[in-house]
């Protein structure tokens, strides 16, 4: 089968390879849809983080079960099926608590690689959703995208409690933060303001319900988004990017009581008391807990009141990965979809 | 009248000054019923805050109305009231979202000292709430403690969502600390755990319904709470200390999903990214807004269903206030009480 491997930073290559078997009796293997690129792909790509080896890339998927294992009770062989970046056991405490991605026994969701015509997923009955049937070939990006970008973007504005009534801004326009906007106006949220300066991004973000864009970033971001609420910040702020400043743009566009949903990897982030103290904002987020979400995400699909694939807006087949890695690493493309 | 006043760190006097008046039309003058030292007072008092110039003391204040403004509507002359140390207006967003410590209109609530026989309270109607009549007098210490520790712990817990099924800890077993577990148990939690080393507090925390006790700290702590916990941590953790390894060993105490409420004042503390991203901890806290939780908590206290009183270990007649403040500096004493 093909399957994309990095063997060194901005070195892709799409390698002909043994398929993926049972290793646990827990685990089933997939053979894909569809797979894509992720934004957090870029980091060992860009030699941000080391490449020791070469690894297998990608860690969203949706497909059809091909094989299970002697203990998978709740899946069967040819059902399609969505799942997410950790698999998880769906019995724990945490699992139970609705935190499948701080499961106890949490695991890579595609150890594998996803960006492959097969994939082997671990604990297959915690961590795998069946859809109602087969499903159209136009829903597939859509149902890739709830395996992390919708689901992401979703418990970003879960955890910022977007809802009737709120106000919420979005820090980051992309994918994950273009969710993120889709997600806050199914929740019922009454006004979203999403922060870009790109003009098909704000485009799209208006499409999946953005009602404001604002332009700036920083303290005049902030400075806008106060001005836009009466003096007061957002009910609720979604941050999608996950540097020092975006976290800084969140926490500051939040009005006192407010509520901040954080889903972008965070790096080199620093919060002090007084950030966090004197203006009263909760602060919640982490590693998005996407299979809580599936099923209503799924369903949201299914029934076409959500069209989150429009996210991808470059498909190439998988044998064309490294030029799809090129599109994202230049910005070129938002996300890339690979067909197989 | 005598009033409490700061001369410069270690200097605590006791002057006879005019009585306060009524400023702004919206302002009461209470005649306090008893007051008493915040472990905050401590502050300027050890020089850690600079005394640029002689300052009146104290913020905890219950009492009579003795006068109030032109533009107050809800409140009476004669009328026993309880208020605490932010003054807001009760009107606007932020006050009506339960955050008035966060009001659009906010300022001291007793801008011209509480340890004195009387006060001045700004936004009278917003910020002070009257007894269902005039209090037998063991219930003025309960009354004084509504003010601000058990508001504050109060606060706490209802931020660490403590609830019915859950598992609360509580670092920092100071008055704050004490009525966090206080208000964790009558918020309906199944076990409470605070981390104290002294026998006396370990004492009156399982008076207020603490069921276990650890004297571990830090790191140590930390492997404590999650031994207790089948390794998961509390679901719900109060910090009530406000120093860098507090709030780290509150962190640390949380399961995955949990809810750490912090309401000691931060003091040089410092959160990274991988403090909060993979743990899935919910952060909130600060100033707590004591207003939002007068009504109850005076209704539990006139009821006499709880007794927040007992947190005073030390009571003085207010001309001893030097004594008060280095009882409470040696840590002879965890509250002070002064009558006046």
């Amino acid at each position: 089968m093909r399957k994309v491997v990095l063997h060194a930073p901005g070195d892709v290559r799409v390698e002909d390879v043994e398929r993926p078997t049972i290793v646990e009796p827990t685990d089933a293997v997939i053979r894909l849809a569809a797979t894509c690129i992720c934004g957090s792909d870029l980091w060992p790509y860009r030699g941000a983080d080391e490449v020791p080896q070469p690894q297998p890339m990608g860690h969203e998927y949706c497909g059809v079960v091909e094989e299970i294992g002697a203990d998978v009770r709740t899946l069967e062989v040819g059902q399609f099926v969505v799942g997410s970046f950790f698999a998880s056991d769906g019995t724990c405490e945490i699992c139970l608590s609705g935190y499948q991605t701080g499961c106890v026994h949490r695991q890579p969701g595609a150890p594998t690689g996803a960006q492959a015509e097969y994939a082997r997923i671990p604990l297959a009955d915690g961590t795998l959703v069946a859809t109602p049937g087969q499903p159209d070939a136009d829903l597939i990006p859509s149902l890739l995208a709830a395996s992390d970008v919708l689901g992401t973007g979703w418990f970003g504005s879960v955890a910022a409690e977007a809802g009737p009534g709120k106000t919420v801004a979005v820090v980051g326009d992309g994918a994950v933060g273009l969710c993120a906007v889709l997600a806050a106006r199914q929740l019922g949220a009454e006004r979203v303001i999403l922060f870009s300066r790109h003009a098909d991004r704000q485009a799209l973000g208006r499409e999946f319900g953005a009602t404001d864009i604002v332009e700036e970033r920083g303290e005049e971001g902030v400075a806008k988004v106060k001005e836009m609420t009466g003096g007061l910040g957002a009910h609720s702020v979604v941050e999608a990017v996950g540097t020092h400043e975006s976290m800084h743009q969140a926490i500051g566009s939040t009005r006192a009581g407010g509520h901040v949903g954080f889903v972008g990897v965070l790096h080199d982030v620093a919060i002090t008391g007084d950030d966090i103290f004197t203006t009263h904002v909760h602060l919640h987020g982490g590693p998005a807990p996407v299979r809580r979400f599936l099923p209503d995400l799924i369903r949201l699909i299914w029934d076409r009141t959500i069209d989150p694939g429009k996210v991808f807006d470059l498909t190439l087949p998988i044998e064309q990965a490294a030029e799809g890695y090129r599109a994202m690493d230049e910005r070129r493309a938002t996300k890339v979809l690979l067909t197989l």
